[in-house]
Parts: structure tokens; C-alpha cells; sequence
């Protein structure tokens, strides 16, 4: 059996390996445009930052060794050209040596990628304007940097954008990070990126947010940004992360069926619908194991694991794959976000019913020193519980808390099954209360009825005057920092003394900091005659939608 | 209704705290033998070493705020003598006052705990021989330690044991550590704390196993600790850190049933025999959740869960505990070790078949700086597939796989499951194929016969003339470091070449550095008509049964 596989990162890479494992005596042959296979994606922006400091770190597996240890007939500098699938042949274009030939198959896999999106803005092709997708790519832009780079400037604040500022700023580089929405991260929920605006501001990093470039142009010192606005941003850098569309031309050219946003389609084999051709990685549609609608998520992990698939399947091995998650992750200065499965934006988008509940616990016990305190999200049905969705920002352990909610969302886990779970406790690592639990009680408590909660937008939305009553349960010196406007003061502790200052016609919202003390309020206030429900995620969460200073939200 | 509570920690607490949120009406009765209710117990070896410097921290919630908040009638210093369950009131000995008097219950919950074991060796009751459960303990030690020590022996290698360990090199204190059985860590399986010994040894603490203390006596500079071997220690300080045994005296008198370790047993709704009483905590039999036996596995977080559901259930929610996975994690100097479910030693002694497979993967990707080796151990049904359970050691990024582990553990999953699990990958927080795919891979492929192994055990228990020719496929520099006795190197991308050199009558046992060439290896032999099996993880698993130097393995 002959297998060709288009395209030698993440997906062609483990699939060359994985078919060879599986057959000794197929011949295999994998093309690749540029000059490296199987090179750290991932790793890109922190070799431009210097946090790798050597570039051959980023060289996962370098051809010659793909050909010594698993007999890859590697041609690198390669581009495959057109499919004819009537006779089962491909069309290479030797770039180098400017040969074009054809080479057979009898198994194609088309794992060529995305490409960075590249709008058509005047000035777009300036000296200075960059994408971020290989080495060639980094060397570009090191080359600027290694010049002198004062102002940078990068459009678009999606998870690589950041990286790239962060590491812009590792080098003293004067940042302006200009988005299109009115958040960053887009994929998170917009309240869940407060604290990665506030990190990039006290970074000195200028962020413009529905924003947009308008044009790009040269100047003596290097470029000007312009902007929708009529802002002009002077940069010697610009670096463009608005996102990936899929290499589809191939399969397109071939007559393969593409989805709406440009996604090669495959079946649960990854076989597109010629039976001979497989279509791995972020070229590929994929199908939301949440929604369970197709859609696209590049991702190295996913792109991993599709690569060992369709070799399995091309093998004579029977392998499906589930479909992805988007379970992704972003370290920035000493923040970390993260999230898995579907956000709130994207199930009020798709109509799919759900509720969620905010905690803000620390990663580990109080009382060991060094907790740090993050924000846990987490989407669920509200029939049945079952968890739809998580995203975390904060410091230490959010990556594992994501980790575990991924897992959660992979079996099908309610939010009854969060309250069981039993992680490793020890005070340096988690607490005898998970995060994970705290989510599992407080969302568990909403679904039961025995902990009525209504979300800051929802309180938020309402119009003033048909508001409940506000009742802050924290002390008079927290309510004295700062408090939702209109609320009444009446500490946990003093409630069930004072009850009678509160109204009996009128729907109470009791809040705290983060959602402990406001639940025993709630408890408090629902034994007694009164009709109250709990602020979910307390005064931490509203900050999060009204962050201090923001002057949009007053 | 009036609820009585025997207990004020963990289980205890947990349970007031939620019956109060559940019922403004009950009357609540909390009764503790100590002074503190709610305190760190996990924190106790911390503050002896002065990582916590306020002992302030180890006091959760102090007996007035639970008072001030939850209208609990907590009594302190007060010791529940006896259960009269036919008129439902229990006797309480004012421990401050000396007074005792009846109080009565609708419902009583035990949460009493566990004693430190103090087995009866002559000398046992010599002052500067602790134990480790309270703060009173720790106040002690820290008198001590304050005096000056020089030298400590802890007899016992569990958790809290190592845990104290640390503390006291913390604070240059020449410590030995005495354990019974021929490891520390005794709930892991023995190669797996190979590392922690070494680390130990690093540390200059003297690691005496199969040992045993036989007496204490005093002497002019403070104790010798006689050992089974003869062998004198002197010591200023002795920790015994053997294990606990259930309170369960209360339960015993009131002719309430324990099973044979002691454990007060109860249904799953945490029920004794006597609907009226409910029992949590460590000092209660639990269902194993992976065997489906009664055991004792006494653990923070489980007793706070506990404490949960019995409150639950009196005040009308049914609620039901699953069992105990056994979750545990040790932080050790610059180590970790966690495990999850079933050990092997467990499984084996069960009668439970399984198979196992070891990785050794790095907790983040190995091109950005600081990554860190680990290694997982994962136990599986060798029909199913199902995880049984999971061990791992290393550094950074171990909590994170064994919490994953426990939930698929809890969630069922299998070994294929484990292949799909789609975390967040960045490379400062883990591979595109994360540790736990690694484990899936693994593992998946012994089950699909697609990657047969053998592990290191076995084979190392075949008689010598019964062994496979054994293959060693790494690079002649690592075979010249060191190898598995016997072994032939031919590395593994010259093995194509050189396939004449093996035997075609016997079995061959390839093995590399952590198992990925020798899969391959493997994968090349069974194709070209060999018979061949892995050794599962390589070399690094064949050194944690045999570590370098450790002459008994010879």
C-alpha cells in the first residue's frame, strides 16, 4: 500500500509515524511546502521572546530522522499541486528545483493546515506586517526585533495574539493590541476576560477594543497603523493573529465538499467523500462534541490525535474520532485562562438551554501559604445537570481545574458528579473542597431548588425599577470598598436579627463576595417567609461585568 | 428538630454547617472533645516546619463564628461518654468544668475521627514521643523543636509521617525514618516510591526499612529508640506516624457495629443500624469505589463529603456517598506522588485481574524550558479496559494527571477513553499528546494486541534460562550508561538492517529508554516474523525496580 500524506506538522507527522507502526510495508510518502515537519507550533511566539532560546528546540523531529526511524519518504520544499482522483495520482511541485511530477496513492491524507487570515487593508503587504504560523514566519519577525523594535503593534487578541504580546513585552517592546470585539480572548465568555485586560493594562500594554486597522503605512521609522477609529498608531512591528482560515484549494480543486466556513468535511473516520482521501487537522470541519455541530477548531491536540486516526483507519484498524472539545488554554504574565466545551456566548447563540454558576476559590488551601485565587465558570443543562462547559481564569491550577472539567464534560458528568469527585488533597495542592466541588455544590444547590441564584447579567438586565431588593450580606467595611449600587448592608452574621428591616413584597437579592455568606443568606431569608435568591459568584462577579474604572458600565 | 453532633472537625463541621443551611429551625448541638473546632489538619507537619508561620491560619473558623453564623451550640472541651439510644440522649462530660449531664436527640451524628496509633513498646510514654492529629500535638512538638533538636526518628513512612520528614530537614534537624514494610509510602506500589527514597537519601535522612521500633528509653540527652535490628538511634524527638485507628468506643458501647479494622459501618446513606444515628469521617468503614468492598480510608475530603450527605439526609434530601477512591498526594521536597483507585498490590491481593502500563512523559512540552519528568502508573481490566486506578511520581504536573485519572476513574472510563481526553495544551502546561494519551495510547495498543509488552516484573521473575533474548534499541551511548543485564543493543534505527542478528526461535524483549522505541522496535519485529514484546517503559521502569546501587536487586 502506498499512502501519501499532504502536509508533515502536527497531523501529517503523527499520522506518517502511526501508519508506519501500524505497516512495515507500506510505502509512505509525505510532502511538505516548507522546509521543517513536525516543528512546535506552539512554541513560536516564545522563541520570538526568548523564553526558547535556541530555534533548534523548536524542531520537533527533523526529516532525516523521520526517514531513518520510520522509512518516511520525506519530501520537504514540496507543494502538492492538484488531486486526480479518476486515476489516484497528485501533482508535487519540487520548489527548489522548480520540477513538477506525479506520484501515485493509493491512500491520500490531506493534512495541509490553515493559513493566516491576511485582509485585504491597504498597505497590508508593508515591510513589518507579519503572520505567525512557522519558522519562516518567526525568522521574519526575530530579524525586526533583533533590529530594534520600539512600538509594536498587534491586531487581533485571540490566544496567539496574546502569547505574541506577551512576549513582546518580555522584551521591552511598547505593545497597543487592537481587537475587533469589544473582548479579548473571543472564544471566552467576555466577563471571564476582565482579569486578562486588567493584566495586559498594568503590563503597559494599550488595548483597543472594537477596534480595528484600517490601512497600514510606510514611513521613515517604520509604519503607521490606521485605524477604523482614525487613530494612527506609529509601529515598527505589526503582527496579525485574526485567525486561520483552512488550506482547502486541494481538496476544493479536487471537487471535495468544503463547509460553510472553508473546513475540509470528513466522516467519523476522517474520510472525506472520495473513500481513498482522509483529511486531518485544521483544514478539516469538525464536528463540536458539545453541540454536536460541525465546526472548526484548530488545535494541536485535536490535530494529534486526527493524524493517528486516519491512519489507523487507512491500516485496517476501525477508529473514530469524537469530535473536539476546544479545550485550550492561555498563559499570559502570571495569568492563565483556559476553558473546554461550549461558553454562554456561543449556547445562547445555538438556543441550547442552560444555567451556570461562578466560584472564585483558591487553588489550594488558605491557610498553606501562596493560594491564589481564580474564577471558575461552568455551563450546564438545566434539566438534567449535565455539565456543557467550563472556563477558568486566575493563576496556579486553573489549567488543572480546566483539565478535570474537560473530563467531566467527556463522560457526560453532571454537576451532581462534580460534587463527588475526589481529587488529591493535600494543602499545597487543592483543598478537602475542590474548586471542582465548589462548582458541583453551588450549581447542584441551583438545579435542587434549595439554592435559588440569579446571574449578575440577568440582575443586570433589569430594568431599575423592577430590580429585587439588594441586600449585601458582607461586612460594613467590604460593603464600604465598593458595592452594587442600591444595595442595603446587613451582615450575614446580624441577618437574623434584623429581618424586619427587610421587605416581605419584594424579591430579595442577597450577595457577598464571592457567594458563601449570600447562600446562607439566601437559606436565611427563605426559611423565613421571604422570597430571595443568591447573586451567583457574588460581588467577584460583578466586577467582572463591571470592572472599577470602566466608565462603559456605570 | 434537634440534631446532636459528636466531632467538630472536618466531618463534624462540614455536617453542622450544612444542616444549618438546610434548617433555620434545628437545633444543633455541636460537641468537641478539644478546644478547636474546623482546624487544618493537613497543615499540622507545615507549621512544626514553619512554611505556615501563624498558627492563627490552622484555626478554619473558630467555635464563636460558627456560633455567630450558623447558630450552632458548639461545646468544647466536651466529651460525649455514652449513647443511650432507647430515650436518644447522650451523656456529655464537661471536660473544663468536670460536670456531666444528659442531652437529648432526634439525631445524632458521630464524627469522632481517629486516634494516632501508640503501639504498646516499653517506653512508649516517654516524654519526646508525639503523635501527630491536633493542634495540642503540634504545640507539643513545637516545643520541643524550639528547645533545639538534632536529631528525630519518625517511625512511619505514610503521608503524614513523610510529611513531618520534610518539615524537620526543613529545620536542619538529622532525621531517620523508620518503617515496617520494605517502602515508604505504603498505599503505592513499591517501585513507584523508588523516587521519594532517593529523594530522601538527597536529603540526608536515613531511610531504615523492614524495621521496626522495640523501645525507648530515656537517656541524659533525651531518647534511644531501640530498633527489631538491634540498632540504637539516639533521638530529641520521636514522631510515630503508624497509621490511626477509628473512635469508635462511643459506637461499641451503644452496641452500634464496626467492622474488622474498627470502622463504624453504615449504609450508603451514612446511616448506623440505628436510623437515628448517622456516623462520618475516618471513623467509619467505607465502600471502596473501585472494588466495591468495605475498607478504611481515612481522608480529608471524603469526611467533609460525608459530613455533607449526613446532614442531608436528616434534614430530608436524600443523599447517598459513593465510596472512597482513595485519591492521596504527597508533596515532598521538590517530589510529587498521588495516587487514585486501586493499587497493584491491591488488585493482586484481591484476586482482581488487570494489567498495568507505564509512561514517562515530561508535565509540559519538552521544547519550552522547565519541563519536568514524571511517572504514571495506570491499572486497567485487561477485558474492559476500564481504569482501576493510577500512580504517579515526579515534579510538577503530577497533581494534575492523577485528578484527571480520578475522574475518569469515577466516570468509568476506559483505557480507549483516555486515548481521546482533550486537555489544554500550551506548551508551559502539557503536550499536544498529553501524559494521559500517552497512558491511553499505551495501553489501548496492549489491549488491541497491537503493542504486546511485558512488564519489567515479569520478566525479571522468569527463571534466566526462561527470559526472552533481550533487545536493548537505544543509542550505544545510553546502552554504555547502563542496561538491563544480558541485554544485546542494536539501535532502533539500524534494526531494519540488522534483523539477521536475532533469533527466530524465541521470544525477543525489546526495551528502549521509556517505551516509545521499543514500541516501535516491537512493531518492526512482529511484522518481519519475530515474536517480540515491549517492556513496558523502558528502562526507566527496569531502574525503579532495580535503582542503581541498590545492591538487594543484584
Amino acid at each position: 500500500m502506498k499512502i501519501v500524506i499532504v502536509g508533515g506538522v502536527a497531523g501529517g507527522a503523527s499520522a506518517a509515524a502511526r501508519a508506519r507502526r501500524l505497516s512495515e510495508d507500506a510505502e509512505i510518502v509525505l510532502v511538505e511546502r516548507g522546509p521543517d515537519v513536525s516543528f512546535a507550533n506552539c512554541g513560536l511566539p516564545y522563541y520570538i521572546g526568548g523564553k526558547i532560546a535556541d530555534r533548534n528546540k523548536l524542531l520537533v523531529v527533523a526529516p532525516e530522522q523521520l526517514k531513518a526511524r520510520f522509512e518516511i519518504d520525506v519530501r520537504v520544499r514540496s507543494s502538492v499541486e492538484s488531486i486526480d482522483r479518476t486515476v489516484k495520482t497528485v501533482r508535487i511541485h519540487n520548489l527548489a528545483s522548480g520540477e513538477e511530477y506525479e506520484e501515485t496513492y493509493d491512500k491520500l491524507i490531506l493534512a495541509p493546515g490553515a493559513a493566516s487570515l491576511r485582509p485585504p487593508i491597504p498597505g497590508i503587504d508593508s515591510p513589518g506586517i507579519f503572520t505567525l504560523r512557522n519558522l519562516q514566519d518567526v525568522d521574519r519577525i526575530k530579524a525586526v526585533v533583533d533590529q530594534g523594535v520600539k512600538q509594536a503593534v498587534v491586531v487581533g487578541a485571540g490566544f496567539i495574539g496574546l502569547e505574541l504580546v506577551e512576549n513582546l513585552v518580555r522584551l521591552g517592546v511598547e505593545t497597543t493590541v487592537v481587537e475587533l470585539q469589544d473582548q479579548v480572548l473571543p472564544p471566552l465568555d467576555k466577563e471571564m476576560t476582565t482579569p486578562i485586560a486588567k493584566a495586559l493594562a498594568e503590563k503597559g500594554v494599550t488595548l483597543l477594543l472594537s477596534e480595528a486597522a484600517d490601512g497600514f503605512e510606510q514611513t521613515p521609522d517604520g509604519l503607521v497603523v490606521r485605524l477604523k477609529s482614525g487613530q494612527e498608531l506609529p509601529a515598527q512591528l505589526v503582527a496579525l493573529g485574526i485567525g486561520v482560515r483552512p488550506e482547502n484549494k486541494l481538496a476544493v480543486d479536487a471537487g471535495l465538499k468544503v463547509g460553510p466556513r472553508g473546513g475540509i468535511q470528513v466522516n467519523e473516520f476522517l474520510q472525506t467523500e472520495d473513500s481513498d482521501i482522509y483529511a486531518v487537522g485544521d483544514a478539516i470541519e469538525v464536528q463540536d462534541f458539545v453541540l454536536n455541530v460541525p465546526t472548526q477548531i484548530p488545535l494541536a491536540g485535536p490535530a494529534n490525535r486526527q493524524g493517528r486516526i486516519a491512519a489507523d483507519n487507512i491500516c485496517g484498524l476501525s477508529s473514530t474520532y469524537r469530535g473536539t472539545q476546544g479545550t485550550a488554554i492561555l498563559g499570559l504574565f502570571e495569568l492563565v485562562a483556559a476553558m473546554t466545551g461550549a461558553s454562554e456566548k456561543i449556547l445562547k447563540r445555538s438556543e441550547v438551554p442552560h444555567r451556570m454558576v461562578y466560584v472564585h476559590p483558591t487553588d489550594h488551601a488558605g491557610y498553606y501559604p501562596g493560594a491564589e485565587q481564580m474564577t471558575l465558570k461552568v455551563l450546564f443543562d438545566p434539566e438534567s445537570g449535565k455539565v456543557l462547559g467550563a472556563q477558568g481564569v486566575g493563576g496556579a491550577g486553573v489549567d488543572k481545574r480546566i483539565d478535570v472539567l474537560a473530563v467531566a464534560v467527556q463522560s457526560g458528568m453532571t454537576v451532581f458528579d462534580l460534587e463527588e469527585i475526589e481529587l488529591a488533597y493535600s494543602p499545597q495542592f487543592g483543598s478537602a473542597k475542590d474548586p471542582v466541588n465548589m462548582v458541583g455544590f453551588v450549581a447542584a444547590g441551583l438545579l435542587r431548588d434549595d439554592h435559588p441564584q440569579m446571574d449578575v447579567s440577568s440582575l443586570m438586565e433589569l430594568p431599575a425599577d423592577e430590580r429585587p431588593f439588594l441586600l449585601d450580606v458582607r461586612t460594613a467595611e467590604e460593603f464600604a470598598d465598593g458595592h452594587i449600587p442600591d444595595a442595603v448592608n446587613i451582615y450575614v452574621d446580624k441577618l437574623r436579627s434584623r429581618l424586619d428591616e427587610l421587605p416581605r413584597d419584594r424579591e430579595i437579592a442577597a450577595y457577598c463576595q464571592v457567594g458563601q455568606r449570600g447562600y446562607l443568606a439566601t437559606r436565611i431569608l427563605n426559611q423565613s417567609g421571604f422570597t430571595a435568591v443568591n447573586v451567583g459568584g457574588g460581588y467577584v462577579t460583578y466586577q467582572l461585568y463591571h470592572p472599577p474604572g470602566d466608565e462603559s458600565n456605570r
